[in-house]
Formats: structure tokens, C-alpha cells, sequence
């Protein structure tokens, strides 16, 4: 559409949806598509949220055109009264609204599929401002709409994901990239078992660096280093990258686990992969989260068969033999409990690895000797066990941190064992 | 600060943090505000997400004001060089910044307590602009703001959970409500086992009505209704919601399982404890994520003690004792393979009831007779076994939805059992 300047850098995204303003439905697109831009060499300086409501609507995409050279809109694209987005185009803009014969007919064969007829109201998803260009949706009833106006582009999505990322990279990638200057490029680099300050510390000089940028951002017990930097290319920007990737590994290497989207129980996967080994599981108060993370791995199957939620003390004895007088000599919650858990989920599951969680995740269930927080963790392999205490009674008022840190400290004592430290 | 007028209607937030623009931290806080303020009788009706730059988040904050009675931020009050939410505020006002004597000795006692000394940077938490109403903070270093100006409201408060929802209780909700008039009151109805096309086609008249409002929302095999409406009193308005509840609970009722913060384990938990029965679990596909959201709950010990996450073929026969030959004959995926893993769990367990799940999650381990999406549920109690196939090759592309789908189908299975339907 343009004259094939490359001066497309900034963007910002709208997510249209009362529930998506309410906290209804977890927004994942924004997250998404901000990569995809970067990427891209285009940068997302903003992110508003409106409801359903034709004035809001309008405003916030007048707003946001007011600043950036692309505003993406998700959601609205829908064929209910709430869905308002292209109308809303069609108002700020002042073009009328015109059916499109190849909208139309896209509807009419999404429906035959199905063995349905479309109903008239189906058929306001081919109606958009005169002059759109239309966005293809294999996977949708609901094309989107790319429209030029005051020096920006709108590209309107609609709200589901699996339809707005084919949209994206099939119609949009293409277009940003032919008109946008270079690439912004992240690498992210995750750590765990270290502090958000003693390992700022390590890295001070790198947080100050000017470029790449460091950024540190931490939560649930990780933190991440993310190294960006834009440069004409993806290589280059890639190559600006690399040296201060390795500085930052030679001086936290012990605490690094894997970078991007790499998660813990992923890269503890991959460890087991490489050595063709197996972990059996035995969580208590985690209650299947551990086994829950290994499995959201696709392939797990090959290094994990089987796990045991041993949630009650007569569980843990019957099915894990923890003798009953460790049982009662030192309580459910104890080292000598969770290494007896971890061997007995290595031997009842015929694995080379067994791990175990036990801890009070609360809030009730805590004493004056054991409180709210307090979890151990057990690893059992060939050359023996190690059982560890885990200190999470500062976060005694989230049972879900509880969990998820102790998830965390098992993985990563499995780590550590694998990787023989 | 003003005088007495209860005229605070529109409320908007900003969210302030680079991490939280693209998506690197999930945000809870938006939604949990935009309940309470709701609650309060004030309504959200925009949230901006901006990075840390000072340029963007002064110009967030002067949109914002434009059109909110009362702008609500989170994140930027750290000590660090990139938290600029109170200085940015000054540069809106044009009010200088001034160091409290009360937030620097706040700084000090917080750094007391772990035997620390504060550094020239810790004191940036206690400068605020000029003419501030100090929000306490007891669970972190950093105090917010209030600042009138212009006609609006502005609060600033910490992006730590926790901290920001104390701060909101404490002071800031109390403030809203001697200066809002009315409540705004929404009641959420939730239900499975029900598409949302055929869901809506039955309480059409409901999403037609203009007051109460009620609004369906759909996502992972779940539809919910929300009811909402405006009234003096928060008493009040739940007079008029409950008889639009009634009727459609009258309409929908077998489908219903639960209100507002009851999730479906949430609800069969309790259906389990009010009869004082357990329940075990063998999860294959799921991998966990079952007895993980079972156990999410507080206090779920007392109905359920044991879980089997039995991964592999010979976990499902060594230990669930599924015969080989049914494993032989009929596959893994199989409603008699799903039946004797139900009744397995519960011999096993010695459980009331034993609930099972076995499917292709994905993306690999599908074949034309089984493909990915294909799972199958159980539920064993006294009375016998009851099995379903559960057709989830629609989400064939996701393996995460067909986990939590397969979750929800079995949940559900079991909560009808329960209630004898």
C-alpha cells in the first residue's frame, strides 16, 4: 500500500473485549504478537484494553493512531451484537461499510462445512470500511481487515488465537517485514536457585550496558536475564548478542537452566533424553503438579512412566513403604520421609531417578515445628539419596507459590543430580 | 480530600512495567481491581499497559486522567533505576519532588528487620511529588501515592500482588467508597456438558435484557453467565439479580455447576466432602493435572488421599493391574482400558470413588483408529463403572486444551455420578 519506505517502528496493541478488560479470559495475543513485532524490527510501546462499547472502541484506536505507525486490534470480529471492531474502523475513519463478496462468500462456505446455514446477523463479518484490504482466515469465519489511514496501518484479528497467529504470520509478517528496518532480537537466559539481587550483583556492569540492553525479571523463584539489542539484520543482532550471552554463563553457569521458552521440566526432559534415563515421581504436597509439568512436555513418555500422589500418610506407607515409624518419629514432613518417598517411587516404578516432594503448602496444616512453608525434597538414584530442606514459610499466605516453588526446588535438585553438581 | 460529593464512576488502570508490556509476567492485578472497584459501584472502562519510560508513562497517566474520575496504577515504586511511576507523576502535576520523612523511616524499619542498611537508592521509595496522601504498605518497602489533580484521583500502587491488594483494602477501598454511589454487583454462573450456542439459544431473552445485563463467556470446554447491574446498594442489587439466577438456573440447571470463584474441582470437592466420600485417581494423558487441581484446593485432604499417574502401558498393568490382554486387544485409549484403570485407582486407593482419564494428548501418538483427541473417562464407585468416549480432535492442535478439556470431562463425570444423574 505504501511506496515501499521501510519507516514502520512503532506499534501498539488494542485488545477489544469486556471480557478481556475484566480479567475474564487470560490474554495470551498481546504477549504474542509483541515478540512477533520485535522480531520484525517494530517495537510495541503500549497496550490498551477497552470493552465492548462503540465510543471506547473508537477512542482507543484514534488514540493509539495518534502515536504508532501499526495498531493491531484483537477481538470484536465475532457475528454477536458485542462485536464492533470493524464498524468502529468504519466510524473513525469515515468510510462506509461495504459487504464484500469474498468475505461473504468465506462465511457461506465456513457454514457449509458444517451442514449450516449462515443467519444474517453471520453476515456482518463481511462487512468492513471501504478500502480494506482483507486479512484471510483459513481456520475462521472471520477475515480481518487491514486499513491505511492518517499515516497508520490497522490490522484488525480476531480474539482466538490458533486464528489470529495463522492470520498474523500468513498476511501481517509479511507486510511489517517489507516495511520495517531491521530486527530487535531477544534472547532470555532462565536461572533458578539464585537470588534477584546477588545475581544482579554478578551482572551489574550488563544492567547498566546502554546495548544490548540487560533486563532482569524475576518470579515464582526464577529469574531471567533478557539480552536484546536491534540491528539491521536478525544474524547481526544475533552476533551483538552472543559475547555478552557467554560472559553472563561463564560467571552464572550453575544457575542456568535453559533459555527462551525452555522451562525447568523441560530442560530437565531433555537431560534425562540425552541419557536415555527415567524419573518416577512421589509428591505430596505438590499434589501432581510436578508430574503435571513433566507431562505438559510432548515426548516425556520417553523418560517418565510413572508418578505417585501420595497425598495421605497411609499412601505414602502403603503404596511408597515409608516405614510407619519415620512416619511417626519424625512426621510426614520430615528429610528422612522424603528420601524414603524418593526411593520408594524409584524402586515401585522400576526408574533410575525417583523424586519426591513433602511440605505443608497450607493455609492450615502448619505448627510451631513444622509451618505453613516449610518442604522437603528427595532425590534417589543408583549412587544414593539427597533430601534437602526448602524454606517457603515467607510465603506462607500463597499456597499456590508454595506449590510452584516447590515444584521448582525438586526439578531443580533432580538438575543438579543429573548434571552431577 | 474533596467534599464529600460521591461522584466517582469511571475508574482506569495503568499498569506500568516493560516486563508486563510484553507479556513476561502474567497480570493478575488488573482483573482483581476491576472486580473490587466494581464491587465499590465504580467502573473500569480502560487499562493501559506501558513500559518503563518516562516520556510514555506520563502521557498513560494525562490519557488516562482525561477521562477517569480515578486512575489506578501498578508497578514502577521499586528503588531501581527503571521505577519512575512517582516521578512521572510529579512531571504530570508539576509538583516537586519532596522526600517524606514518614516513607524514609518506613525504608529504614523495613531494611531493619533483615539487619540491612539502605542505600542512597532504597531512599528514592520514600520521594513523592508534593501535596501526596501517603498509602501505608506493611508488607513492603515502597508506599504509594495519592495525588489529586485535575479532577481525577490518582493512586499508585506496588506491582506485587500481595502488597497492592493490602494497600487497595486498606486504604484505597474505603476512600472509593465514601466517594462512589452505588454498587455495581456481579454474580458468575458456571457450566459444563453445554456448547455456548446451545447455552445462549435457551437464556436468549436474559442476553437481550438491558438490566440486570447478562453477559456469556466461554473458553476450555466451560461457559459461564455473567449476570451484572448497578443498584444503591450492594444488597440491592442482589435483589434484582436473584431472580433472573433463579430462572435460569430453572432453565440450565443440570448443566450448572458452580458461582463465581467455584471451579469444577472446587464444587466436586465439596460434593465429596458433604457426603463424606474419597476419590482416587488414574490419570494418563492429563499426567497429573487432575489430582494437581483437585489439591489446589485448601483442605482437600479430606476427600482425597491418592493419586496414580499411570503414564506408560506397564504402569497401567503393574500397578492399576489393568489386565495385558485388554491392553493388547482393545489399545491404551480404550473405554475398557478406562474402566479398569477407574476401578483399579479405587481398589488400589480403597477410595469410594475412582476416576480415570486415557487419551491421545498430542501433537504425536495419533493413528488414523486413534487419533490425537481421542480420550476416553471412567468413574468406579460401588455400584459399578461407568465409561465415555470424550471427542476432543477438534483441539488437536493443542495439547495443553485437550489435557484441560480431558480434565473437565472427567471432573464432570465424576460430579454427575455424584449427584446420581
Amino acid at each position: 500500500m505504501q511506496n515501499g519506505q521501510r519507516d514502520m517502528r512503532s506499534a501498539e496493541i488494542v485488545t477489544i473485549g469486556t471480557e478481556m478488560l475484566l480479567g475474564d479470559l487470560v490474554d495470551t495475543n498481546t504477549a504474542w504478537i509483541s515478540n512477533r513485532l520485535a522480531a520484525l524490527g517494530v517495537g510495541i510501546y503500549r497496550h490498551t484494553t477497552v470493552g465492548d462499547n462503540t465510543d471506547r472502541i473508537v477512542g482507543a484506536l484514534k488514540d493509539a493512531a495518534s502515536r504508532a505507525d501499526l495498531v493491531v486490534t484483537t477481538g470484536g470480529l465475532g457475528p454477536t451484537s458485542d462485536d464492533l471492531t470493524n464498524a468502529c474502523l468504519g466510524l473513525l475513519t469515515g468510510r462506509e461499510m461495504v459487504e464484500y463478496p469474498e468475505a461473504r462468500a468465506h462465511v457461506d462456505e465456513k457454514f457449509a462445512k458444517f451442514g449450516r446455514e449462515p443467519t444474517p446477523s453471520n453476515y456482518k463479518q463481511a462487512l468492513f470500511p471501504e478500502g480494506t484490504k482483507l486479512i484471510p482466515n483459513p481456520l475462521g469465519t472471520a477475515m480481518g481487515a487491514l486499513v491505511e489511514w492518517n499515516g497508520t496501518l490497522f490490522a484488525t484479528l480476531p480474539g482466538v488465537p490458533s486464528e489470529m497467529k495463522g492470520m498474523f504470520e500468513e498476511t501481517i509478517a509479511p507486510l511489517v517485514s517489507s516495511r520495517s528496518d531491521g530486527s530487535i532480537v531477544s534472547k532470555t537466559l532462565h536461572f533458578t536457585g539464585i537470588g534477584e539481587s546477588a545475581l544482579a550483583e554478578k551482572v551489574q556492569d550488563f544492567l547498566d550496558a546502554a546495548d544490548p540492553t540487560v533486563a532482569p525479571l524475576a518470579g515464582q523463584g526464577r529469574v531471567r536475564l533478557r539480552i536484546t539489542t536491534r540491528a539491521a539484520t536478525e544474524a547481526e543482532a544475533e552476533q551483538k548478542i552472543a559475547p555478552v550471552e557467554k560472559e553472563i554463563l561463564a560467571r552464572l553457569g550453575e544457575f542456568f537452566f535453559g533459555e527462551d521458552e525452555e522451562t525447568l521440566e523441560g530442560s530437565v526432559g531433555r537431560l534425562l533424553r540425552e541419557r536415555g534415563a527415567t524419573v518416577a515421581l512421589a509428591e505430596s504436597c505438590t499434589g501432581g503438579l510436578i508430574s503435571k509439568r513433566l507431562t505438559d512436555v510432548a515426548g516425556s513418555s520417553e523418560y517418565f512412566g510413572e508418578g505417585f500422589v501420595t497425598y495421605s500418610n497411609e499412601s505414602k506407607e502403603r503404596l511408597l513403604g515409608v516405614p510407619k515409624e519415620t512416619l511417626v518419629e519424625h512426621g510426614a514432613v520430615s528429610e528422612p520421609v522424603a528420601r524414603a518417598m524418593a526411593e520408594g517411587a524409584r524402586k515401585l516404578a522400576g526408574a533410575d531417578y525417583g523424586l519426591s516432594v513433602t511440605g505443608v503448602a497450607g493455609p492450615g496444616g502448619g505448627s510451631p515445628e513444622k509451618p505453613v512453608g516449610l518442604v522437603f525434597v528427595g532425590v534417589a538414584d543408583a549412587d544414593g539419596t539427597r533430601a534437602e530442606k526448602v524454606d517457603l514459610t515467607a510465603w506462607a499466605r500463597s499456597r499456590t507459590s508454595i506449590r510452584e516453588r516447590s515444584a521448582n526446588r525438586a526439578l531443580d535438585l533432580l538438575r543438579l543430580r543429573i548434571e552431577g553438581r
